[in-house]
């Protein structure tokens, strides 16, 4: 049995994430709640063969269609191929990787879908990633502009408070990295997505990157639920519904096709119906 | 602009993948009108940037939900990363591809789904490649066995009449290939599949290769509408319904996942929308 790497700051993340794992979730049954609906979150755990495991959340409910929120805390060791990649991973082959991830999928398309993810990763280094993005099912709306102007506007507040140059570099990092070149467009109206902070991406140190991380984590738990509470009493026709099965197949092509994050768990073995949770619960093409 | 390579077979291959094309759109337009449908096949021309083009065949009917036939000859270099791969392109980059595909969903859960493509490369090389399988929506019901068992024997009798060691081998690769790793299941219940004949696989000289090629094409246009027709009036319930969407996401992660050509097709340029015409009109998760 592989030994994980250790770092001071493992399990306080892991801690963290789980932390953020049960607020995310109390505030989007608390919609349901509000909408009259009893749905709840369910809770399945699962092990990783090669070390670690996580638990997987998932609610089906009235307003919030399709919600996953995962929590994992895996480690092992990468393969010959990975180890190249990975930043220190060619010294030492061990990593240890823990984070929360969500995915949302609002019944209305009026709502915006969203997406969550931040991370602390573990090799002969260490750094943290993550971010959030949201995808409108259409874009050009007023409402639309209008929500991504208010959750960019969370992420700014966030990013401000530790690095003045955080969110001019991470909007755009998400923009780049959110993006179907095959379709030639982002998949939404975008967020922040930073990577590697502490490492490639210079950092203010471990637990000032840490402290910025909370905060990511806690801009998305205050903004996202109050844009679907804006939003969820709208009326809305059915040729919104088939504009949102459109989107969502694009949401599905950006995920299988190119998000790194999907790609990676399922070559190293993860759980594929945790990290096949995002994906919508109907599409079309 | 590059040349193509040419090749005695370029022509004459082209020719009858476009026949083919014509005879599978007849038969699929016979079926609708048969269930009163007046449903038929809409033609979109489209060109290659870097040499060639196609035609999309897209048909939104009653019985046949989702049909899509698509044929093209494309011609051009293949980028450095792409050379290595290709028998014969790293003497020379020019290759020409012809061929046709096709991928029908129907609305009946009781129907299978089926795929079938063959064509013809040049580079420095040449060869023929393609196949076609079956995807019934339920693998373990008694009529899907049926179906796959009458699905098998066409191919084989196209084989046997070519090579007696075909069947075999090419049923085998098509196990193979169908395969989705993540989920450790066949996609369907397989038909048969093979490429590079004449060049990395043995064949019987480029004519014999091409008129196996047509036997094929003409196995699937006599066994797959057969088996439309045995299914399409058959009643099924809604229970049947959530589990083809349920199957049908599985369609979605191996073409975006795992199929060589649809990432094939992105990665050198082709045309998107008759790339992407093998998604399902409707898929869940």
């Amino acid at each position: 049995m592989t030994e994980a790497p250790s770092h001071p700051l493992a399990a306080p993340a892991a801690a963290w994430f789980r932390t953020l794992r049960d607020r995310l979730c109390t505030a989007f049954e608390a919609i349901e709640s509000e909408a009259g609906s009893d749905a709840r979150f369910a809770f399945t755990d699962w092990e990783r063969p090669g070390g670690g495991g996580g638990t997987m959340g998932l609610m089906r409910g009235q307003v919030l269609e399709k919600a996953g929120v995962n929590i994992s805390t895996v480690y092992g060791e990468f393969s010959p191929e990975f180890r190249k990649q990975i930043p220190g991973a060619e010294e030492d082959p061990r990593f240890l990787a823990t984070g929360v991830s969500l995915v949302v999928h609002p019944r209305s398309p009026r709502c915006p879908t969203a997406h969550m993810n931040t991370r602390f990763i573990v090799t002969s280094r260490a750094w943290f990633g993550g971010g959030g993005d949201i995808t409108p099912m259409d874009k050009q709306a007023q409402w639309s502009l209008e929500d991504a102007a208010y959750f960019h506007a969370a992420f700014r507040d966030a990013c401000d408070r530790h690095d003045p140059e955080y969110y001019a570099r991470f909007s755009q990092w998400c923009a780049e990295y959110f993006f179907l070149p095959h379709r030639g467009e982002e998949r939404g109206l975008g967020g922040i997505f930073y990577d590697w902070l502490g490492d490639r991406t210079p950092g203010h140190g471990p637990e000032a990157d840490f402290a910025f991380t909370k905060d990511v984590g806690l801009a998305f738990l205050d903004a996202y639920p109050a844009i679907i509470r804006r939003r969820m009493a709208e009326p809305f026709d059915e040729a919104e519904r088939a504009i949102q099965r459109h989107r969502r197949g694009r949401y599905v092509e950006f995920n299988l096709l190119h998000d790194r994050g999907t790609l990676f768990g399922l070559r190293t073995g993860g759980n594929v119906e945790a990290i096949l949770m995002s994906l919508p619960p109907d599409a079309g093409w």
